[in-house]
């Protein structure tokens, strides 16, 4: 599974306005609370790989996410599975994995054809909006990215604006800064 | 969570008789396929670590033992959370950690007071009894310990039957061998 996603700082009560004029369905909120990890072996931040535990309605999910694929979009691989987050943190920290950071934020998800738009307040940092489409393969890449630019646009956003840095790494620098 | 465990060969006709003599509670019957991964970073056979999935009618569990801490009994420390199979071993596999060996068994679960009694039939490597006490802490391992040594009598296993070695090791060395 590949996900194709493209994030731009956004303003939120103009993004509603386009997203009810483009009839988007909004399918929920939610509260999500992200723990990443340092790996004791290599170094996530320049190999570009995140491993993250994301908490969520007392539900956990353990995610890896691959380097990204492309120069544009945050195009990567990534695997996930629920797990109990108590003892997933004791298992990482037993294998010599460490807690690099926090990113809690607001997220307001909806859906728009294919493509999912997430609305996201993340604490510190602002607003952003988020465009993701879930690919089975690198050969629709291309395609993907072109319908994922072409809806920005309605929100007033193009190539330039594409944030390629991660949340977290947007709050290790706020928090270097 | 200290699991308490002591390991010994065992004649499971003869171990069938002595469970039934001393009232044993059978408690389920499992078919365990346990696969064994080895880290990029540190050597688990040297560090007497261990990283597990193992599968049960569908279900996976992703468990961390850490080092033995004591040389009689196989007295470690034990993390586990329930994951997805697949996208765990394809998580695993990304992040540098491979197969290091898979040990396949039935396992017949038996309850004796506070002790649990597991007859394994090991594939390759014949029949084994290991008796289990699980304790909140470190305190209560010389009394445990005590405890499963007194219940392997009745089976006509003393201290020096326990083997400390895991079956993973012991197929290895088979398959070296």
């Amino acid at each position: 599974m590949i996900e194709i996603e493209v994030k731009v700082k956004a303003d939120h009560p103009k993004a509603h306005h386009v997203l009810k004029k483009i009839g988007a369905v909004k399918l929920g909120v939610e509260n999500q609370s992200d723990v990443y990890f340092a790996a004791p072996h290599r170094d996530f931040a320049k190999t570009d790989e995140a491993l993250r535990i994301r908490s969520l309605n007392n539900q956990a999910v353990l995610t890896y996410k691959g380097p990204k694929l492309d120069g544009i979009s945050k195009t990567r691989e990534e695997f996930e599975t629920p797990v109990d987050e108590e003892t997933t943190i004791q298992i990482l920290h037993a294998l010599g994995f460490s807690e690099a950071g926090v990113v809690r934020k607001k997220r307001e998800v909806f859906r728009s054809g294919e493509i999912t738009v997430c609305l996201d307040i993340v604490e510190g940092l602002g607003e952003f909006l988020e465009v993701e489409i879930v690919a089975d393969s690198e050969k629709e890449l291309e395609a993907s990215r072109a319908k994922l630019f072409e809806l920005l646009k309605q929100f007033g956003a193009e190539e330039k604006d594409s944030i390629r840095i991660s949340y977290l790494e947007m709050v290790l620098e706020k928090n270097r800064g």
